[in-house]
């Protein structure tokens, strides 16, 4: 069986569980309270020196991290991760996409706001952080005004992925209605059969 | 043929131009001044709705961005691409971990300090970045302390991603010395067949 550690609240946490969930893969939820550093103990870094969470551990004891990694090893071989050459690598780009241009200002202003409570404090860093995120929510509406899924007519990894925290950048103070087709996918998305959202809290 | 619009200085457009050559297919190098904003025209944004380089053009006229989805592409078949499926993820990991623990800090810090000359004026905000740039080199360093490339006894697309900005990490101040088996791994990369080094100026 599968074990994944992981914070009930991150969206990189719920990937892989929404993967493992949609392969029919049974799995042990491991809970990391990453505030209280339970990713930083010598326990944990001989897992993951990255001291990070979500960590998959493989049914053989080896040891995976980084969230769309986990995507891409549980979705080969499925209709999630396209056979046709260039649709690869089109999903390849937007897990990429992911976590370089919109995580670290969507999933980052989600959790000094709604978690940290630092939205008054840190209120010139937040609107730094929000223009790049408004740019990347921007780049999906794009191509979701173009197509029903990111790559396409079918969902993919890709959709899983930014899936993950555009459904909660409100949560951090964005807002979905100035990217209408965004909007539409994200109930597009939550209506694909055996969807299970957040928090993430096991099998 | 294929098209590759990057930046000279860039290593992450250095990244698919090595994959190329490896792959033995010449390609067009169109040079991107980032500076001068040449990647927010209306023209690249019709190519790269991201507005970032590199961007590949395919033989076919279609595109790729993100450098890491260009060399899942380009190594698709290939040695540089692991069959074996775990080794394949923990390559995937190591991309994953490039982009998002790795450039923001490395790469970022080289630009500040000997491009934008910024070292003095945000010595606070490049040594907050350095710490976690340090941190992304350790992780490195545990690894290849144990083996002779990232994803054990041969080179992989995981070295290629990787090797980009380490090896000019001391361009932004970060001492190499401090990570001895980082150095010789940056020895033995530079060493194999038919290695073309940055800056990256064409095929």
């Amino acid at each position: 069986m599968h074990t994944l550690y992981g914070n009930s609240i991150s969206g990189n946490c719920w990937k892989p569980a929404f993967m493992l969930r949609q392969r029919g893969l049974p799995f042990r939820w491991v809970e990391v309270d990453i505030l209280a550093r339970q990713s930083r103990t010598p326990e944990f870094l001989a897992k993951n020196p990255n001291g990070r969470v979500p960590l998959l551990e493989l049914p053989d004891g080896r040891f995976l991290a980084e969230s769309n990694a986990m995507l891409l090893h549980l979705g080969e071989g499925t209709a999630w991760l396209p056979r046709d050459d260039y649709a690869r690598a089109k999903v390849y780009e937007w897990l990429f996409f992911e976590q370089y241009s919109h995580e670290p200002y969507i999933a980052t202003v989600r959790f000094w706001v709604a978690y940290m409570h630092k939205g008054q404090e840190w209120a010139e860093k937040i609107a730094e952080a929000m223009a790049k995120g408004k740019a990347a929510l921007g780049v999906m509406e794009t191509q979701l005004a173009r197509t029903p899924f990111l790559v396409g007519e079918s969902p993919s990894l890709a959709d899983v992925a930014l899936y993950a925290y555009t459904h909660v950048a409100p949560e951090g103070g964005y807002r979905l209605e100035e990217f209408p087709a965004v909007q539409a996918w994200l109930g597009r998305f939550a209506g694909l059969p055996g969807f299970v959202g957040m928090p993430c809290t096991g099998p």
